[in-house]
């Protein structure tokens, strides 16, 4: 029912499929209360564009009278709202009032009767301070109820709520054990008391121990995390619905929400937002109208910041630079701040679902940049698969707080003018060889030209990591003019070839250690830009094998190149393994879909050229990954491979 | 013509007065062409509460019918607009075109004579790449042309734009002629194409510098700077008065504001803005209009993002997170973030306009954070103004990173329970005497849990260099259970009275050396509240001498406080010297007003306790400080002083 339409980070824009129309995904629910509906569904639609919302079944299972007619014309006509929506099930208020008087699977049949497009599983909230004894125990309770409702759910779709309290092992224990059964969709509860006194390390850390163990083809709910503060951060981390009762509430109590905070009207002199509430009235006004009980605008201005904030993320993953507005919204608050420094304890899973390259720039916002997932990324390559050139000189720079961009072009002009040298380049990003300065994120990111010490420590620490490896045995450390009279001395004469050497450090970071020589062979052409004079084809023993994207500096495949790789890497490197019934389409050109792939090499990473073979280890075609191995595997829709050409049987 | 409302860093709420109405600041003027009114001046006002434009007298004076129309029935009929119009001159027109064919003279009398409220001069706009001779040879000339137009300008406010090129030098020298002439507002001009460039850091080192050698009392305009991106920092740095003729310009090339940047329609698939225009309309719709000529709404959305970002930065001065703000603001861009890390080399001017304490508390949003003139002013405050106690027993805690109230309050009550000891804290201000643990921005203060080395390296340094003050001559560091032990040993019966050494070392950081000597004498008694137990009232030999706020911890003067820093102080300190016609309204309790003032202590902040004394040093009054010494001696409107209480004649 969830399909992958953009990613960035494990952030995506998904499409949910429901028996009232498609959503897209990330999403805010507008919480409806059926005894209370200060704005009204049909207004939520035509304001706000809001195509799901989500009410409360137990509210309604404990009013006669809503219960009735609920039962009677179903949920949608008690709300008089056609769109999609999802149901809660009372484990919130039994968090808040300590206990529910209602049977766990009889509130999910109920459900179901009312024609929920999403019901919920009665689940136990553990409370922050339980023992891990009686969360451990409140989760099997939590566990046997959803596999109970799973059998009842009918053709409902089921939210199996993740709890185990504020242990991230027991969250990761209860995530895998849900993953198994027959739902549709997997909240994770239990971290409003957490949200509430910004405690938002500790819900990071119980988002990605959840997003751990749920499988990622299942959408994953943030329960009762409606605040703009932190929807940023939560979509990052791979949530993808929200719900927020907050906008009516908080507008009762006269606060208003803003995507840096709450503010109390009585704090505010200018109204700090453009939405059409906040242009057309100042603060007198809405204090007036909160003071004779109509809040009404207060709701809707709280509505409208926090529906654009999901629009600025969506945008954000569409532009492929969440992380950049991440690590910018949280500098709000100094807990948020905490979260967002906690997150590189994670960065061996993140990058995982990290894309190869993105359309936006490498931003440079701090220190914590220097741990997202692309800059670890870099690290380990180049230190796992870069090989070094054999020249007779080498020369490495190492003046820390100056970027490559503008410092060294015309130092490393002046090297050159006296001998044919390869250069290694001090950058943020930890050694740079030069034939690697045109691949992302290298070329396109953006660094401020004074830099914290924290960084140049990085940079100096990677900087003698690489030449710890005896990389440099024949390496001069640049150390302006003595260095360059001492290559003056050495002379022309290397036979350093920068083209080739791009063509073939690309390839290894690109496709694996041993990838250059797998696929650079022979006689060999590179064909150049006539506008630009960058490498465009490289042309192996008379054949085409690779192109060179000019966005981000990395190769593409071709037939030629496919087939090389598929000789000299021996399964399962750089393969996805497709099902028979998938063979002769993608041999045809069609993408592989999801649920025909049997497996993938689990070193691909989305948008990573690719093998497909079928289970015979035959090649059959090639193409661009959509998704890591564990989404394939999860996702039963959408494309896995964009495949760029097909194999015929016949050759 | 200028009045102080409210502050924060160099920023400020003020009142600016003109033959047409009142004008808060900062404002957003929009640029109306006259030739082509896209948005009319009445849709500004209606929509966005425009109170002022700004117009290009040249182009009306070289447009025959314009010219006419405006000098027949003025500008304010030409525009159909009744509120504040400034005008331009031209120089703007001569940077993009090489030159403009008007008399210097002329053009600054034809905007007299249309009746503009804010005229400008026809300075000359001095390129970015111009050598410093023709620069300095421009600036004369800029110079020349101001003297001139102040004998001509008649009843109209005229601005004088500081030129200066991009050297500071430059700047400082050409505002502080500016200075001593008779006008009213500064522009700063040329910048236009360091900000097309993202040169951020050079923009904000010409406007340190230009407000250095400006006065204060008037309002500064950033001529050409209206992206709202900047807006933050250059209010921070104290300019008053922006012009935007970008929301059009943008507009027409399908480009639109936002406060983290530009974007063009194309690379927008989700809005990412609440304003009415963004709230109604989806991207097509506006690609749509745009296609047939249409961008009367972008432009509007321009608008609305922009105002907005006005109100946003306003409030952010009213609850006293500007800093803040901006902080957080500048991570939108690298080059920001470059500008953000430059503002450290001018904490020293910067911390002259810092308040003494703000409502709200200071949240730590990185490395630069401890860059900001309050945290300037505690680590310079302590070591020139601390007085260490002399108790037997010692303690220094060093644990960098854990923030000291969750870390030590623990650790404290280990070791008091065994002895009496004065305890000093490694806090991220530097070394924190726990009797200053109260004292604003100590305990007002959110730091994150995990700290940046940068950070930390400055507590161990700030440690250290206290430590080596030997002040630390009898004290133990604090080393885990080892310490506890040798403590043990040392058994009570210590003497240290925090609350007495609180009162005493609140006294000497909040008035200076030896002030706690000269205020608290004698028999002592603190009055505590019955509720928090913190203490109120001290009495010291039977008179009540300070109160303490509970909100930042320092101290209000009472009347014989005041008396005892009179005769305990020796002139010019802590005082604030008025005119004679002044005196006697002072002695009432009515406030002192900035155009009395004759003098000021110059080590005096605002909003720091201060005593009123005559020319004879005879004390009349005191009071707290609105302004510091060199905005008193500027301003002509406005309270310098707010009068607690006055002293009578007789006395």
């Amino acid at each position: 029912m969830f399909e992958l339409k953009a990613r960035d980070g494990l952030g995506r824009i998904g499409l949910l499929h429901t028996k009232h129309g498609d959503v897209e995904t990330p999403v805010l629910l507008p919480v409806i209360n059926p005894n209370q509906m200060i704005i009204s569904p049909q207004e939520m639609k035509e304001y706000f564009k809001a195509k799901m919302v989500i009410t409360n079944a137990y509210i309604i299972y404990k009013n006669e009278e809503l219960k009735k007619k609920a039962l009677e014309s179903g949920v949608h006509d008690l709300l008089n709202f056609q769109g999609a929506i999802m149901t809660d099930s009372g484990t919130f208020q039994s968090h808040v009032y300590g206990d529910v008087d209602v049977d766990p699977q009889e509130i999910v049949e109920f459900q179901r009767k009312i024609g929920s497009d999403m019901g919920t599983i009665l689940d136990i909230f553990s409370e922050v301070d339980d023992d891990i004894e009686k969360v451990q125990e409140d989760m099997k309770k939590t566990i046997q109820r959803a596999s109970k409702a799973t059998e009842i759910k009918g053709d409902m779709a089921l939210a199996c709520t993740v709890q185990g309290g504020n242990f991230p092992k027991l969250r990761l224990d209860c995530s895998k054990e849900l993953s198994s059964l027959d739902c549709e969709i997997h909240p994770i509860g239990g971290v409003v008391p957490l949200m509430e006194d910004y405690r938002y390390k500790e819900v990071v850390n119980i988002i990605i121990a959840s997003k751990r163990g749920l499988l990622p083809s299942r959408p994953v709910h943030l329960f009762g995390a409606g605040h703009p503060m932190f929807l940023g951060l939560a979509v990052l981390l791979g949530c993808d619905l929200f719900d927020s009762a907050s906008y009516a509430k908080f507008a009762k109590d006269g606060r208003m929400l803003f995507s840096d905070g709450t503010r109390k009207l009585e704090e505010i002199v200018e109204l700090p937002c453009s939405c059409p509430i906040c242009s057309k009235h100042c603060v007198d006004i809405l204090t007036e109208m909160h003071k004779n009980g109509d809040y009404k605008a207060i709701a809707m201005h709280n509505l409208y910041v926090t529906f654009a904030e999901i629009n600025r993320i969506k945008q954000a993953i569409y532009e492929g630079n969440l992380w950049e507005y991440v690590e910018k919204g949280c500098r709000a608050h100094p807990n948020l701040l905490s979260a967002l420094k906690a997150l590189r304890h994670h960065k061996k899973y993140l990058e995982r679902f990290e894309t190869i390259s993105k359309s936006s720039a490498f931003f440079y916002t701090g220190p914590e940049s220097m741990h997202r997932p692309i800059v670890y990324r870099y690290e380990k390559r180049f230190f796992d698969r870069y090989q070094h050139p054999k020249t007779r000189v080498q020369v490495g720079f190492d003046e820390g707080n100056r970027p490559y961009s503008r410092f060294y072009k015309k130092e490393i002009d002046k090297i050159l003018d006296v001998c044919d040298a390869h250069f290694i380049v001090n950058s943020v990003f930890g050694p740079v060889p030069i034939e690697l300065d045109e691949m992302y994120p290298i070329a396109q990111s953006i660094i401020p030209d004074e830099l914290e010490p924290e960084t140049l420590d990085r940079m100096r620490r990677l900087m003698e990591r690489h030449s710890h490896r005896g990389l440099f045995e024949l390496a001069v450390m640049y150390d302006g003019d003595e260095t360059l009279q001492f290559l003056t001395g050495m002379g022309k004469g290397g036979t350093f070839d920068i083209d080739m050497q791009r063509v073939k450090s690309v390839a290894d970071m690109q496709f694996g250690s041993g990838a250059a020589d797998v696929l650079i062979k022979g006689e060999v052409e590179l064909v150049k830009s006539k506008r630009t004079g960058k490498i465009r084809n490289v042309i192996s023993e008379g054949k085409h094998v690779l192109s060179m994207r000019a966005s981000d500096g990395l190769f593409t495949l071709k037939e030629e190149g496919a087939r090389r790789l598929h000789r000299g890497f021996s399964a399962p490197g750089l393969r996805v393994v497709v099902e028979e019934d998938s063979v002769q389409f993608n041999r045809e050109g069609k993408n592989v879909f999801a649920k025909f792939v049997l497996d993938c090499d689990k070193e691909l990473r989305p948008m990573d050229e690719a093998l497909v073979v079928d289970k015979n280890d035959e090649l059959i075609a090639f193409g661009r990954l959509m998704m890591n191995r564990e989404e394939m595997l999860a996702f039963n829709r959408g494309i896995a491979v964009k495949i760029r050409e097909g194999f015929d049987k016949k050759e």
